[in-house]
This record gives C-alpha cells, sequence and structure tokens, in this order.
C-alpha cells in the first residue's frame, strides 16, 4: 500500500494565480489517492476551494510575499505568509513537505530557517533536474550558495545521490565535479581541491564533468558552487531559447518551409514538452528538514501537479533521512568536518 | 587604401591537417590582396605549399605541440615547434598577428611568454564571439585565467571594448557582468567586488548580465573569470547539441515528419552555419604584444580564412595598441592598480 503523505502547498505562488495552483492540486490527488494537500493563502480562496475538494485542507494566511521583495527580510518580517506558514506546517509535523511556485530566494530563505538544516549539513543546495539527452542529470548548486567551500561541494554530491536514488531511481548514480577540463589538475583552486576531497570520500565520484555534459548524460550527479551553477542554468534556458528562435525564423522564412513546418509541427512540440522544466516538477532544496519543491514562477497546472507529486515521492523515499545518514556517516569518520558551522541564508530571487 | 598586414600561420595545427590549413591561407590569400602569410610548419610541406602561392613565404620548423601536450612546457621545450615560432615571428616584428587552430593552451603559452604582455595588462584573456540572435556578444574570459581578481574583470572589459570596436565594429559597446541575477548586492563576493569597480572606472558598464542574455544580445561584451566563461561557452555549445539531436530524433520518427525536414533541410543548415564558431573565425587571445586568434581544432577551411582575416583585422584595426592606451590611461588615474604581477601562464588545451 502507497504511504500516506500530506503535503503543504503555497497557493499565493506563481505568476499565473491561485485558480492554476488549485487546478495542479486537483491533478496531483487524482492521481494519488494517498496524498493529502494543506492548502496556504488567502481565505477566500483557500476556503472555497478546499470545501470542493477531498482530502484538501484550508489554511488560511493572511501575508503573501511578492517575487520582488527581499527574500530573508520578508520571510523574518512576514510570519504570516503562505510561504513561511507552509514551512512552520512541515516543522511542526502536520505536514512532511512544501511546495511553492513563488519566490524561489523566499522559499529557500524560508525553509532554511523554519524548518531547519538536517543535522551536519552545511549548505542547504537548490538541485535541478535537466532533460540531458539519454537520462535525467542533477545538477546542484543551482543558487542557493554563491560562494561555496570546497567540503560544501561533497555534501552536494552526497544529497544529490540521495535524491536521484529515491526520486528519479537511479540505483547507483555517478557524480561529476563541473570543470574546465579532464585532467585532476584543471579548475580554479577551490575546485582542484574539491576534486580531492570527492576523489577520497566519494565513491560514486567518476570526475571532471564539462558545461556539454549538463545535457548529455555522462554522469547521473553533477556539483558545482551555486554562481556557476545558476550561470548554467540561466545559459541552458537562453540558449534553447534562441535556437528556437533560429528555428521559428527558418521555418517561416518561404512557402516550402512553411509546409516542412507543418508537418514537423507535433513532433516539435512533443520534444519543446521533453525539454521542459515543468516535466520535472521544479526545484528539490536538498538539506532541510522534510521535503521542499520549488517550481517556476511560471509553473502552469501541470507544473504544480508535477511538484506535488515530486514532493510526495521525496517524502515516500525518505529523501531527508537518507542525506542525513549519509552526512552523519562521513562526520564520523571524518570528525574535523563534523564542526557546526553558522547557517547563511542566501539571498537569491 | 588597405594597410599591408603579415600573418604568421601555423600550418601543422588543426585535426583536419595541414591541407585544410593550406586551403584556407589560400582562401584568405584570394580575399585579401594586401595580406602576406608566413607559413610556419614541416618543411616537406610548407615549402611546396608556399612555392605555388604568391604571398606565401615558408618558415620551416622541425617540431609540433600536440593537442594533448601540457602546454606551458611543451612551449618551453619545444622552441622550434610551429606555434612557438609563429609567436617568435611576431616579436621580431617579422609579422604582425598569428593564427593557428592547434592546442588553445600552447598557443595561449605562447602568446603570453614569447609576444608578451602589453606593458600595464595583469592578464591576457581569451574572447569568443557568441552568435547572439540580435548581433555577436563578446564573451571573456573563456579559459585563460580560472582564478581571476575583481581588477582582472574590469582590464577584461576594456580589452573586449576595444576588440569588437575595432574587429566588429561597434561604436559604443556595452559591457555587462555575468552574474547571477540584475541586482548590484547579487553573486560571489568577488563578483560583487568586480561590479563595485566596473561601476566606478566604465562608463560603458550596464549592469549585471545573465546566463541567457549570452544569446539574446542584451550587452555587446560580457565579463567573467575564465572558469565561469569556459563552462558557460561548453554548456552553449552542449545544449545546441543536444537540442539538434532531438531536433534530429523527431524528423525521423515518421513519414510525415520526414517530408517535413525534407523541406526544410536547407534552412537549418543555412541556420547552423550562423550558430557555427567557424563564422567569427576563432578565438582572440587578448592583451598580449600583437593579434593572437586561435582557431577550433576542428576549423575547417572557411574557418581557417575567416581566423586569418579576423587577424589582419585586428592589427589593421590597432586592437592592441587600443587596449594599451586604455590600460594605460587607467592605470594613471589609479595609481594602485598599476603595480607589476607576475605573468601567470593558464594551462589550458
Amino acid at each position: 500500500m502507497t504511504e500516506q503523505v500530506i503535503i503543504a502547498v503555497d497557493a499565493m505562488g506563481g505568476d499565473r494565480g491561485p485558480e492554476t495552483v488549485f487546478a495542479g492540486i486537483t491533478q496531483a490527488l487524482n492521481a494519488d489517492p494517498a496524498l493529502t494537500v494543506i492548502v496556504c493563502g488567502d481565505k477566500a480562496l483557500v476556503e472555497p476551494y478546499c470545501a470542493s475538494q477531498e482530502r484538501a485542507e484550508a489554511c488560511p494566511t493572511t501575508e503573501v510575499i511578492a517575487m520582488d521583495e527581499h527574500p530573508a527580510t520578508a520571510v523574518r518580517k512576514k510570519k504570516d505568509s503562505s510561504i513561511v506558514v507552509g514551512c512552520r506546517l512541515v516543522r511542526e509535523g502536520r505536514a512532511q513537505g512544501f511546495f511553492s511556485a513563488g519566490s524561489t530566494g523566499a522559499c529557500l530563505a524560508a525553509a532554511t530557517l523554519v524548518m531547519g538544516r538536517l543535522k551536519g549539513v552545511k549548505r542547504p543546495a537548490l538541485a535541478q533536474v535537466l532533460p540531458a539527452y539519454e537520462h535525467p542529470v542533477l545538477l546542484l548548486d543551482v543558487g542557493a550558495n554563491a560562494d561555496c567551500k570546497p567540503e560544501y561541494l561533497v555534501q552536494f554530491a552526497r544529497m544529490g545521490c540521495a535524491y536521484m536514488q529515491g526520486v528519479m531511481g537511479v540505483a547507483h548514480p555517478s557524480v561529476g565535479l563541473l570543470n574546465i577540463g579532464e585532467e585532476d589538475t584543471k579548475g580554479s583552486m577551490e575546485v582542484q581541491e574539491a576534486h580531492k576531497l570527492l576523489r577520497a570520500e566519494l565513491p560514486e565520484f567518476k570526475g571532471n564533468a564539462e558545461g556539454r555534459d549538463l545535457l548529455s548524460g555522462g554522469f547521473d550527479v553533477i556539483v558545482t558552487d551555486g554562481f556557476t551553477g545558476n550561470v548554467c542554468l540561466k545559459t541552458i534556458e537562453g540558449t534553447s531559447k534562441t535556437l528556437f528562435s533560429y528555428v521559428k525564423d527558418a521555418l517561416k522564412s518561404s512557402v516550402v518551409t512553411s509546409l516542412g513546418a507543418l508537418l514537423i509541427k507535433g513532433k516539435l512540440a512533443v520534444m519543446k514538452d521533453k525539454l521542459s522544466p515543468d516535466a520535472y516538477g521544479g526545484t528539490p532544496l536538498l538539506g532541510v528538514k522534510g521535503a521542499c519543491i520549488i517550481g517556476h514562477g511560471s509553473s502552469n497546472e501541470r507544473a504544480v501537479a508535477n511538484g506535488i507529486a515530486v514532493a510526495a515521492e521525496t517524502v515516500r523515499s525518505s529523501v531527508a533521512q537518507v542525506i542525513a545518514s549519509s552526512v552523519e556517516d562521513s562526520a564520523a569518520s571524518a570528525p574535523n568536518a563534523a564542526s557546526s558551522e553558522t547557517s547563511q541564508v542566501g539571498d537569491q530571487h
């Protein structure tokens, strides 16, 4: 029997408004009979929706964190916002996971401050499943930590492996370090140090990955600092967008190509869909106490449904527990690495 | 009248062999009656070619640096290699520029060690012209310096502007700093520091650029450290390759789409060509005493011809002189920044 799971959902997040979130919730509930959601948001919106929907409980909130607010400040001030309340439900054990398509920075700050970091985790990391050609690849960190010490990258690798095993069903994930060449001696000084640590501590580590490996699928998990990871993610998005613009121009350029375009239209749509981030339901924040999945601001109904499903799967496959024990094991074998550090909440949007 | 220019060319560089380089040289000479080349390479190859070709002078060399050799070591040991000799011709004033499709790392090391850095330049940088949608964008550094101090990025910006003005004909280039958000306070500590310096010193600086701006064309010059730049470049290449694989799969999937594919084939080829790095003739190394253009290892005849043409254009538009005076002016206005530093030659391949 499928394990019963309760996920808190931010009804106020996302550019398309609460109606899209509600439609996504309905879709997720229909697909998963063992799922219950607690819907956080404006009373006048969430109560009527939840009254009409089985396994949906309303949790009225009075504040909303806007996409352009400073994340850490907003989270500290707006204690009754849908994002902060959703994370609090997880901390209090009323829900096991949280999904929002709102401000990434605010979700990151709220999850870190309110849910809290797993014991031993130095920095939670944002991970992104990339639609690589042969199989999905998990890239992390994609923006939670602009400055990363080499030892953080080792933890990112452990967290990424736990996610790929638990949620994506990869039995033995391979790990690559994003770098500018294959040789061990490549890269900045910090990256060279990370290479040594990964080599020493992680059997899953297979060596350096390059930018072109992000979408080719030579690795299951690729680790990097949040600056490089975020730049890469946006570079992939920008490159795809530009290429599609070029293809579109080419297709519209004559009657013959327009006819050709008509014939391939359906297939191109399938392809675009496969490449869409919606297919993987948002970005997991790894290293916090509970499942936290952050959707794109532009999430549609399907993306919301997938995000909630991924949150449930993250709970059912015990990703947080696997991360905690993996980090604990490594701390036990290397006592120096176990020193507690002050958390620093990123201010990403 | 067009200025007479002499370019040294490495006949031994590139995966396709000397015949392709010779064909490229012939094409470049035919296109530019004021161009003379000095062809460096194996005597048995370059002498017969130069005997048959006007304005081509043979410069026999006895050594070759392979693509997989350690660049700095190879440059120090192989003093009679085509790459080292080509750079020496520039240092001795017998040529004004150098083109090679050989090992990027070896060209970088040879140009820096043999031609030498322009006075005041802390680190030469590799620049890449990207085929952005609206107009080309120059990204630098793309791999010469994995570790960069914030002040290097200011020099990269000055060098990039000189190149875009001189070679690409952009009258007033705008400069962006590659970062993970638009706000001034975004990014790693070093990038935040670079932002402040650029804001203070460079009127051309327009603010932060994101990964998606690399191919959209919001800026003319985008500066970053050589680690991030190289990762971005390979991410763009990898993303394009993966997308074309997906498109190819989609087109081959049925009789109808195959017919559609046939109709758009020509236009797609034109598009691929426009996106090809060959169109811009290789990667300029900026900050050295002379023009140095490094071609892709896979350069075809057209790429070699374009690379030589770009080298000639770099000479004619006095890019090195513009860089030297721009760096000198800034050093004069900020005396602390003028301290000489030890050069460090990257070991990129």
